[in-house]
């Protein structure tokens, strides 16, 4: 069994909502067992508000007393913290951020294999101790990237795949912070992890022009022919089979993406609002290049509709299906590319075979 | 009759196969009385490239000699201009130029009721004559703008309406370009426009953030802040219905659109990106803050595919009817406000009635 650790994000958001429709299902604990990090307070406080039935959870205080085939709740925030459902909160913060804490450490020590994150609110989570405007992906960069990978944010849903250059950064720092270095760096991320993690054998990448009608050969702008051009031009150098650039507008227009296994988006917006608009309810939002499996769902914290009990739990219970299909394709893949050649007990190079049981497999 | 003057655009493009394929339908005539601005030899010579049955023309040399009930074609290009199927030329440029000031001119002067446009290459199009890097819209704005009207570029389909502050122009300079006094006067153009065009008589619009999440009250930049909030604030004080600033993502990917009548957007893609991915085939780009009413298809020139007969006229007969739809809006809206006291033939204010049939209506 996979065990899926679940943070519980803002507690007064649509978090706790979210949580409790996926896990109602009895049948969710036969396909993994899920572990929510939070409150089993704050969990009853949100059931009553929204007015839902019981969930069963088997409550711990650490992630040793996991079982299987229930669901566990670790309680590891403070038991009198107060909720207010609609609007952020220093307490509510600081309960995002000690439940993210508490599951990064577990993640590291392998007593849960994947992460899934319910969401924050990166406004108030700005503090001495959490200072990463990006929100969850920076903060897991730190913590969890493998060697001196970058971490790379990637939007997935069924038939599509859009990964961001540049992530949460104010528009006008964006066309500074475009190089070609930088975007060499995303395409070999997008690249493994579109093999690695989704299991496709040769992607075909797409990548989206910083500029409308992609610069319209500079009269419009001219990073296309400064940078972009020029990285994808290595890029196919080294093998890779990456295509573009492409206008954003019409190519989400005529369903051009649909030939393609990932696209490279310049900027958060470029990327996410087609994404959304095609993917809203089943969209997932994973972050490559790290050590660990993290996905979460492509929606916020919702204060304006949080504790009405009509939030969809869709796009949060495709996460935690994501975080599993990844989990299985990465042990796959490393299967796949394990050394076929079995260690030998019978040294046959010599002139007498010996037989030698002491070796490591 | 409405009389649509439909310009070439460029010859090496997909305008003439979505012009032949919207004006091959015999009933096209009964509805209006299109006049295209080109060239027969050209239209010939795609109609055969794309395998078409004829479409019949009364072809004339100006639009004097117009006709109701058939299609009509003003001969305005050179005859012997070379036709290069998918690449843009100097020629083909030239071609789309001089159709385009032929129906300006017979814009102005009422020999046409509206204008269709066929897409254009804006980079081939840069001359001296013609130094707009923007294309037809800041073309047509010089030529027919109302009383220091600017235009504005709204992108509209039956249930969208998505008008951009920025327009054709680097992602770099966005930033710079956005002030309070430029969203203040989109939307006072926007609200105008869906009055008066789209005969909403108190207009809902939705204004988008520039940053990703709306800035996150100052994390992701402060331009919301400094800028878009103030602008948003003022028009309330005068009296319009805007809210916002919405992050772009969220707001297309939960339909939060479908409660507005207009959606501003800050930049090019932002608008575009999502409208396209929800209305490609049918949706239209009309310039407000014209005197005249000028419409075109929401696609361009796309050599890819020119002269293969593939391209979807679809978008092209919706900029027909959308011209059409506006000029009886405008009609049906300027006799609503109109003055309703009729002119007195008899004066009654004095001591005696005197009939008097010599003033004006």
């Amino acid at each position: 069994m996979i065990r899926v650790g679940i943070t519980h994000g803002d507690i007064n958001g649509v978090g706790y909502e979210v949580i409790l429709k996926t896990l109602a299902d009895p049948r969710f604990v036969e396909l993994c067992t899920p572990v929510v990090y939070g409150s089993a307070k704050v969990a009853a406080y949100h059931r009553k508000a929204i007015d839902m039935e019981p969930v069963n959870f088997n409550i711990v205080t650490g992630a040793r007393q996991v079982v299987d085939g229930q669901n566990n709740l670790i309680n590891c925030v403070d038991e009198e913290i107060k909720v207010e459902i609609g609007r952020p909160s220093e307490q509510s913060a600081l309960a995002a951020y000690t439940a993210l804490e508490c599951a990064v450490s577990d993640l590291a020590e392998g007593l849960i294999d994947v992460l899934v994150t319910a969401p924050i609110s990166k406004h108030i989570m700005q503090s001495q101790e959490f200072n990463f405007p990006a929100g969850h992906t920076e903060y897991l960069e730190q913590r969890l990237a493998g060697e001196g990978e970058k971490s790379l944010m990637i939007l997935v849903n069924d038939s599509l795949r859009v990964a961001l250059v540049t992530g949460h950064m104010p528009i006008a720092q964006v066309p500074q912070a475009l190089t070609k270095e930088l975007i060499l760096e995303r395409l070999s991320t997008f690249e493994k992890s579109l093999k690695h993690d989704f299991a496709v054998r040769k992607p075909r990448i797409a990548v989206l022009s910083l500029n409308p009608h992609a610069g319209e050969n500079g009269v419009l702008g001219d990073e296309e022919q400064q940078t972009i051009i020029p990285a994808i031009e290595e890029a196919k150098k080294n093998g890779m089979l990456c295509f573009g650039p492409y206008a954003a507008d019409g190519f989400f227009g005529t369903e051009h993406y649909k030939r393609f296994d990932g696209v490279l988006a310049m900027y958060h917006d470029q990327g996410l609002a087609p994404f959304k608009t095609l993917a809203m309810d089943c969209g997932v939002n994973f972050t490559a290049g790290l050590l660990f499996i993290r996905t979460s769902p492509d929606h916020g914290t919702a204060y304006d509709i949080a504790g009405k009990g009509i939030a969809s739990e869709e796009s949060f219970r495709q996460a935690i299906y994501m975080a599993m299909d990844i989990y299985r394709n990465r042990i796959a893949d490393d299967e796949a590319h394990a050394s076929p050649l079995r260690r030998q007990y019978v040294d046959k190079s010599g002139d007498k075979e010996v037989l030698d049981l002491t070796g490591e497999e």
